[in-house]
């Protein structure tokens, strides 16, 4: 069997160890088409947010208690950059991920694609699925938002870690996704799956740049496997992270029927062949799309790997 | 009164911090011109080893103990590269050091010559003096010798740091020396200067590469200031450093005299107006060259101050 999975950071990293866990048991190949909207170059270096949430979860390196980021990490760097002034101080960089920045930044200066990097990042962390960027180009997202007086448009991450989202926002754009193209093997392994799951993720700012990239949304809405998406809303709030507040911005309801709705039936030309949510919400209706009701809170490997596996009976295929 | 010293890394530095006592004294005015070829683009990061001991140093920063970079420095970035297999593996980035970097990178990535990059970093380190690169432009001393049985041209840093200079070694080449040009106010400082003083630094890697920018020679050499020289030998040994391997190399006695006899009189085409020894030299004698014989361990800072003063009497300036 193969799945592909649609991720964002931290939750689609959390979301994949069960995806990883329910492969093993049925002896599945796994592929992980990762957003990478909320890249960003700072200090010179290319910083692959979720990129990195997946591959240090499936690595084992992830700092469970601060929710991001590497387990045991230091901050000399980042303290040294504030001592120079250097901006943005508000930037969360590592040690160690300063060196996984080095080394990727070094590899795409000297020509190789990110799809090509993630994989040689991917040699030491083994994360036991195929890892792809959505894109190999530019795609960044950027936030139009009042800031300090001003209506502008600041990238995902200010937004994101500076303001903590907390300014009034009126919306996204995912510069470049048009000229984007999908990188080598997104396509193939969508064309290929048995089965894709879109990860509990933010949909507004990490599923939706995937499928803003030219060719994806095309693939998935109609590709031969079905669609199974995981509701990343919980009652009134989201599982993890800020999809509230970006829902509000798109005018879609922070509820499971809200967002399964905005992901759409495939066949109202949205992606949905199924649309999985937690028990608490068992009376959620989205038109269009069968919906099941499972425990969704993602407390340990094995309870994930039982909503994987609740998906993939959703699908049909397991 | 105006002092220009010529100067290398962690010698000169230490040298540094004696002229610029002896400088407050006399409401004296310093500019270093400091050597550039050991600068070396690693990780992706432009290294400027002699700019930074001399800042570090000079910022009351530098790890008096190891001898160079940065005091309380930790070593996570490197050893995260190293697990990433990210060469060179054998040189010492340390984590201050990285933060140091990434602010040179960007600025110079981002346009700004080398000069104004390192005035930008002093704001933070506030050395007292104004510290000059040789040149702006690319500068890289490589060293041919045989390495792993074949004989090539390495990066110094390589020779240096990972082979300790330890390998049969044919010449030092300064490549880019030729088409490079003297930093802005180099040549202006050296014209106003009441004195030049060629720091203790190894002539054959650190004064040499900054004499060979073009027109540096010539400005000093043919400029108003009378030109002392700092032995870096005392006895047969250097100072510090691995000034006799470097002047096995070129064919040079490890001795006073054979350091002062490469530097030369100017008036036999050499820059020298005056060599200062160590007292345990005094018999040294340089053609054409006066010599003075003192103490010359940079034991303190006072000691140092010492030495600089009595370079300045040799000079007849103080």
């Amino acid at each position: 069997m193969r799945i592909v999975v649609l991720s964002g950071g931290i939750g689609g990293a959390k979301f994949l160890v069960g995806v990883r866990a329910q492969a093993r048991a049925l002896g599945a190949e796994v592929t992980a088409v990762v957003n990478v909207g909320d890249d960003v170059r700072m200090h010179g270096l290319q910083i692959c947010p979720d990129l990195d949430s997946v591959m240090y979860t499936l690595g084992g390196a992830h700092d469970r208690e601060r929710g991001w980021g590497r387990v045991g990490e230091s901050w000399v760097v980042k303290e040294e950059l504030a001592a120079y002034g250097a901006e943005p101080s508000w930037f969360g960089l590592g040690d160690k991920d300063t060196a996984t920045h080095l080394v990727r930044t070094q590899m795409l200066t000297a020509g190789y694609p990110l799809s090509q990097v993630t994989a040689a990042l991917c040699t030491r962390w083994q994360p036991g699925i195929t890892m792809l960027p959505a894109t190999d180009d530019r795609l960044e997202t950027h936030v139009v938002a009042d800031v300090e007086g001003e209506r502008k448009a600041i990238h995902f991450q200010e937004w994101w870690v500076r303001y903590r989202g907390d300014v009034p926002t009126h919306r996204f754009v995912f510069v470049g996704a048009e000229a984007a193209k999908p990188a080598p093997g997104v396509l193939d392994a969508i064309a290929a799956a048995d089965v894709v799951l879109v990860a509990p993720s933010n949909p507004v700012v990490s599923i939706a740049p995937i499928l803003a990239v030219a060719g994806i949304r095309e693939a998935v809405a109609g590709g031969p496997a079905p669609v199974i998406g995981v509701s990343p809303i919980i009652g009134d709030s989201p599982i993890r992270g800020m999809a509230d507040k970006c829902l509000a911005t798109v005018d879609v309801e922070v509820s499971a029927a809200g967002v399964g709705a905005l992901y759409g039936p495939r066949s109202a030309g949205g992606i949905l062949d199924g649309w999985l949510v937690d028990s608490s919400d068992a009376t959620t209706e989205v038109p269009g799309v069968p919906t099941r009701a499972v425990p969704l809170w993602m407390s340990s490997e094995e309870a994930t790997a039982q909503m994987v596996k609740d998906a993939l009976s959703l699908a049909g295929v397991a």
